[in-house]
């Protein structure tokens, strides 16, 4: 299987050639992935910061705890979530897929309202922790994607988010930031990981049959 | 590309011919990509329950709310994550990877130090949520791998977590549940989502190049 054999070959890429630059058509693709994972609901409650900026990149470093592959890697994604569930937000997707599907506008309001009802009377926090899952699912598609291309990435997680919240103007976008994916390719000589057998569970302890 | 055709394929199934099983060979290479997935900090997080009796299953459908999918389709994928973090799974895994890898015990103990100091003094409810994202990555995968396969499946958050923890006996294994997954085929007649387009954000407001 394509997938099994792209996700063997990827591993979370610990040193970037910076001089390897990735092809605005392949970072597309990547992004197109993404952009087509399930969500719940439907919502969508996650975007994309797409960074190929060296100096912005470079601004970054500090902010991931010195990591230096957000500086040398070709591009920087950075998932970011809603911060919140609002009325407005979920009815503006709603409008937009009724629109797109050529029904009347209002076709799922069933459906919208109890959405509304679960999430306006959660706190902003608790909604944010249901919106930054999903990113998630974004985040694995992004890096079967990049396996495809045989582009290296590596998720992080080890990052502040405040300041890079700040450093983007997420707050004005109504999103926080959850996950960064460094892109580009790997440095033969200089990463420790690359020849490292991959681990993972043993199947048997994986998977549980009932 | 292969995975964005597989993606623009599949959709959440509403219906599923209840006759239509699908191989074990088949589940076992979707079980396989979520296995594959990246986990922070490489600690895999998650585990995967494989349902495919069909009186468990029914079993579920009132824990799903009546859903009817839980019961027709083919199999039944419960993601389930650590319900914590102790020194003593960070330990096991560790010993494992080095193990596998011919290494000393030991050698990454600056760095789950580091993982234990930052883990074990947060209350369990927030580990949880950590390691429930975690999930959400396999999820991607499967239903990628699921969809090359030209199964389908049905990404599901609708069902009662406490209810389906005790069924499963979820908690002795330090486990609990996160999202189904049923995977299964189509009933090309009576799935009222088959024939709507596929909406998605448009790429140039999922995207922001910076």
């Amino acid at each position: 299987m394509a997938l099994l054999e792209n996700l063997q070959w990827r591993y979370a890429t610990k040193k970037y050639d910076p001089n390897k630059k990735i092809a605005q058509a392949d970072i597309n693709n990547i992004v197109e992935a993404a952009r087509l994972a399930p969500t719940s609901s439907g919502l969508q409650q996650f975007r994309i910061i797409v960074i190929s900026n060296q100096e912005l990149k470079e601004k970054i470093v500090p902010i991931a705890y010195g990591q230096q592959i957000v500086a040398d890697a070709s591009h920087l994604l950075v998932f970011a979530a809603w911060d919140q569930y609002t009325a407005e937000r979920i009815d503006t997707i709603y409008d937009y897929t009724t629109d797109e599907r050529g029904l009347p506008r209002g076709r799922f309001n069933s459906y919208t309202d109890k959405l509304k009802n679960l999430y306006l009377q959660q706190s902003p926090d608790k909604n944010f922790e249901h919106t930054a899952r999903q990113a998630y699912i974004g985040l694995g598609l992004a890096i079967a994607a990049a396996a495809e291309l045989k582009i290296d990435s590596t998720p992080m997680e080890g990052f502040n988010n405040e300041e890079l919240d700040k450093l983007l103007n997420l707050k004005e976008k109504g999103l926080k930031s959850v996950l960064m994916l460094p892109l580009g390719h790997r440095d033969t000589e200089g990463d420790w990981l690359l020849s490292m057998k991959k681990v993972r569970n043993p199947k048997e302890e994986f998977a549980i049959e009932l």
